[in-house]
């Protein structure tokens, strides 16, 4: 059975739309954007026809890619505390020139809605729920929530390579009473826990290595990212044989970015209600 | 066998009045206590007895247990743009009228020795290694080093219940490529993993509920809490059977204050260098 985000970010942009419809003054989301990649450009685009979609406004603040780190931290000084100002969004990735941690830690993490801030982030591993909750993690459990998937008290295991978006994720699955398993490439047994596992959450950039051999039947795949080899993408998990095997799997291929908008889009309507 | 961490803080304390003895000007340590309980005043003065043994000066600033949530943040903020303090800790528990992970919040990161504050504890989560770590979790990764227990590449399993030490010290072991298991007191199949852990580190706070025959004898046992009912004492652990049995294992009685406060010291030490 396919977990279709699809089905679940339109359901959440209806929801949203349906409260918001009513609203005298609508909610508005800043965004910046050093322009400098065409993958930027395109995801803040997505973000800006989302919000549209759902009657936020939307206002875009662009700045020249040569900007200096001084002059970018000036820049988001002057939205932290401009009163008009609720939150905004900083676009990434920055600018090679650019020290990206220092520019997330400069954004007032009262006005971060993308739940970015260390002090935000760090929320997530201390406390069982959060205000506003990272987009990335947040659509995992909304995808799991939508199809009865519980959590709470299952095996579940992340096997990740590099990135870091999972690791917000595991510190909320972990205050969730999960017990959780944390595997990479190095595991030295990494099937005695696949197998064990009722849900497996992907992210190592290894071309379908979860085959149907390492799991069992009722196990949940959720594959959030992929890689790119000679021009072709691939899963981490094996999906046409997985799929055939009646596991519970996220639909690959896809692009999961419409249902990332839609958490914070869910984040700014709630910012906005506080 | 006995994994000794007095032996490994008298080594560490050692190496530091080693190191400190011959510095003309000597590092210097600042620490707040609210004057509150008997606890923090009994770990305050081996903080002091610890540093005065190794020549790190010491000083005490301790204010009256009715101190206002405000008047602690300005006395904070007073030691934060001090240019002649150059770190300080905050004696915990405080009092239960103050919000303590407000007081947390305020202390100037750069200042932290503790490494308590949400910006220094996020940068173990997302970096392999920080400048200064925080104690409880140094001491674990220390005992290890020092009985040249590796924990690269190894399946470690963390029992907890409530308390939020573990966290940094799951976030640190992830980060040394370990692959490890979360477990809770709701964990379905929890003899499934301990069976198959090299290291488990528990702090349950479930009297001896790890007996020898949830574990293999290869596996190292680290208890870092204990219960008290009737006055009496108990581990997690069956320390009794379990190091008959030939595992390595933490001593039980056994307080490891001594080794926590030689990571303070080790921060402090570090910070004065810098």
């Amino acid at each position: 059975m396919i977990l279709d985000w699809k089905i679940v970010a339109e359901k959440i942009y209806n929801e949203l739309k349906n409260e918001i419809l009513p609203l005298e003054k609508k909610p508005k989301l800043w965004a910046i954007l050093i322009w400098n990649n065409s993958s930027s450009i395109r995801y803040i685009k997505q973000k800006q026809k989302w919000a549209e979609y759902i009657w936020v406004d939307f206002e875009l603040l662009t700045f020249d890619e040569n900007i200096s780190q001084i002059s970018l931290l000036e820049e988001i000084n002057k939205l932290n505390i401009d009163e008009n100002i609720s939150w905004f969004i900083i676009q990434l990735p920055l600018p090679k020139h650019i020290n990206e941690q220092e520019i997330i830690n400069s954004i007032n993490p009262e006005k971060d809605v993308d739940w970015f801030h260390p002090i935000n982030q760090w929320k997530i591993v201390i406390w069982d729920e959060t205000w506003l909750k990272p987009c990335t993690p947040a659509w995992v459990i909304e995808l799991c929530k939508f199809y009865n998937i519980d959590l709470i008290w299952k095996n579940i295991v992340i096997i990740w390579r590099s990135n870091i978006v999972w690791k917000p994720l595991a510190n909320m699955l972990i205050n969730m009473q999960a017990t959780l398993t944390i595997c990479n490439s190095k595991t030295k047994n990494i099937d005695f826990y696949t197998k064990n596992a009722d849900i497996i959450i992907t992210a190592m950039w290894s071309p379908e290595f979860l085959t149907t051999e390492k799991i069992n039947k009722d196990t949940v795949v959720i594959d959030v990212w992929f890689s790119v080899i000679d021009w072709k993408i691939y899963w981490d998990c094996d999906f046409e044989n997985i799929i055939q095997n009646w596991n519970k799997i996220t639909p690959v291929p896809g692009w999961v970015w419409a249902l990332t908008v839609a958490m914070l889009m869910k984040n700014t309507l709630k910012a906005y209600k506080k």
